[in-house]
């Protein structure tokens, strides 16, 4: 085996371009509609512009250089990152202005962030711990300072300091460390982002922007005034953006959307009113068909996102029906009728539970202009969770 | 970047052998106890032979060629795979006596099945459907036949043919077609795998064993008594060789154990009494620190199998503390003064809960002897669900 090539550029490389090509596809195949793909992008761009806000999109949601370049082209300061190995995948591919947004705290870690960082033109990371402070300033003792922010935690105790005093204390470390480059802060509201109705999750965020505006006041207060103000989401970026608070956006999944987020109401007009086309999907197929009401396709707890609701039809299945996984490898398609519409082959393409855990487990995208494979673009950063 | 060396390698090559390299390995990454994996492969190996009984171990669980080879040199006929694209990475890797346990009903695999069948000496595939046997015989059409096992479904209507009428009809196609290798019945009790009481599973795959009896006297009225009878797994591989219908047994999970199956009685003597050692972990570390009675953990949802119970506990953590997963990346551990005993780079070893959803989400295998790497293995079929 030539290691070099993938395996789906072996399977579907020679499909490029070759009118009609989707149908030839082996299954379960991650797909991406790539019009959508950047409308989507262009249209955050165009909110955030419009504020005067900056966008750092979140790469965890796709981890591939392709996207990353279409994010930076429309406008983008840079890319946000949840572990070393995808800004380090990232910075290999060609991106800068990346930003590491959790805390980077072991020895075999830190070498490689002061590595990156020597590599890596404005390379920043997330601190909450005067310990790691220490660490990180030896990491960035290197060709350039290490660019840090102070992690704020919104309460929900996954990271971040706990209080505006802690952040002050973080703040007077930074500023009289040299090798460290003061960012700013951020605040991440993961828990907010999902809340489906629009007018509770502002209410939500609008209480933790007052508590994120008591941070900021004691920041200044120590003369740390933070040059940015990073987070947000793509559930809470109509009201970030209202609030005027965040300086800088992480938004993510508004690339490809999932079932999570199109279960909200992200304009406050109704889950109806989606703001950003659905352009992720998994295409399946039937492999077997020998009970009534039920069809078995061939994407299971290895094809999909699996730690919320199972996915559901988006094209090819009858109206109706839905699914329930069947173990590691298979989805039930339950509908009534679906033996006898849909046999042994036929294809059924499914929409992503939640996106991010779902990309994790494929090696490349296929891109799709109508039935045309187009591309084919490699999830960059495929398992860099540490 | 050089795409020949995995990611795995690059981080950690340069450990394999050095006294306590343990504590340098980048978290979170999914090590093996070799000692307790090669212990767990002779016993079953044992087990099986004292009985009489062929082992061809379910390859889904580990996707490995290493581990392949030494289920193979402990007396395995071949091995299971669940998807043809397994079945490709493990031939590549010098694996014969390969079977792919589920159907392979669309062009595209159809023809890789041809291509593999050419390549790997004694390959076969299961098939519940007339139709799908005519797209098989073209398959098998080429340089030897190919050999085909009549699935029989157990109930859950996942894949399988539905009565020992229909698998009647379809060995007596198999038989007339000189392109076709008739290998025997397939019946996999998936839902039966996990009852965790013993009784209760024993009788809940007795009465699935009588069923198959009257499959296999049906195979035997038209002549086609089946030359192998393969299935059962790890929750029921003693109740299978006891009441020794099963000729040939597709245990996976033995190799590792995870805690949905060290939840199950496997032996009828309680649950504490485990015939396999976990010999599968997930290292992780402390990466936050800053609340009262919770750390967080650098894996979450792209570290675990995500559609069960979180990670437990293995080693590093205080006694009565316990995960809760915390989004994509982290996971949260509890429990009463944690947030003192571990601080921010810690050490926790975690099982996990589904052992072969954990796999799936990791490059290698990293392979230990007390603290220290001896050698890192590549999952060869990763991502290969098509």
């Amino acid at each position: 085996m030539d290691l070099a090539i993938s395996d789906d550029q072996r399977l579907h490389g020679h499909l490029i371009g070759r009118q009609g090509s989707r149908a030839d596809l082996n299954t379960p195949v991650l797909v991406v509609e790539a019009d959508a793909l950047d409308r989507n992008i262009a249209r955050m761009a165009a909110l955030a512009a419009q504020k005067g806000v900056r966008l750092r999109p979140h790469a965890k949601t796709h981890k591939s250089v392709e996207i990353a370049r279409r994010q930076l082209a429309a406008g983008a300061v840079g890319v946000c990152c949840a572990k070393l190995g995808e800004a380090e995948a990232l910075a290999a591919g060609g991106i800068a202005g990346l930003h590491i947004t959790s805390p980077v705290v072991a020895a075999p870690g830190l070498a490689r962030l002061a590595a990156l960082n020597a590599l890596s033109e404005r390379l920043s990371v997330v601190c909450d711990d005067p310990a790691n402070l220490a660490q990180l300033a030896e990491a960035g003792a290197g060709v350039r300072p290490l660019g840090v922010f102070i992690d704020v935690d919104p309460g929900i105790h996954r990271t971040g300091v706990a209080s505006p005093e802690a952040a002050a204390e973080l703040a007077r470390i930074i500023l009289s460390q040299p090798s460290l480059r003061y960012e700013g802060v951020q605040m991440y509201c993961g828990r907010e982002q999902h809340i489906e109705d629009f007018a509770e999750r502002r209410a939500a965020i609008a209480e933790r922007t007052d508590y994120l505006r008591t941070v900021i006041a004691a920041l200044e207060a120590v003369g740390a005034p933070p040059p940015v103000i990073t987070g947000g989401g793509t559930g809470t970026h109509r009201i970030d953006l209202e609030l005027g608070v965040f300086t800088e956006l992480q938004v993510g999944s508004y690339i490809f959307m999932d079932d999570q987020y199109a279960a909200c109401d992200l304009t406050g007009a109704g889950a109806d009113d989606l703001p950003f086309e659905r352009s992720l999907f998994v295409e399946t197929r039937v492999v077997s068909a020998n009970a009534t009401g039920l069809v078995t396709l061939d994407g299971g707890f290895k094809a999909f996102a699996t730690e919320g609701k199972p996915p559901t039809p988006a094209a090819g299945a009858p109206d109706g029906a839905f699914c329930v996984f069947m173990g590691d490898e298979h989805t039930a398609l339950i509908g009534k009728g679906v033996e006898t519409h849909l046999r042994p082959g036929a294809m059924v393409r499914l929409n992503p539970p939640h996106c991010d855990p779902t990309v994790e487990h494929y090696e490349s995208y296929h891109l799709l202009r109508g039935d045309t494979l187009v591309d084919i673009w490699p999830v960059s950063a495929r398992g860099r969770a540490r």
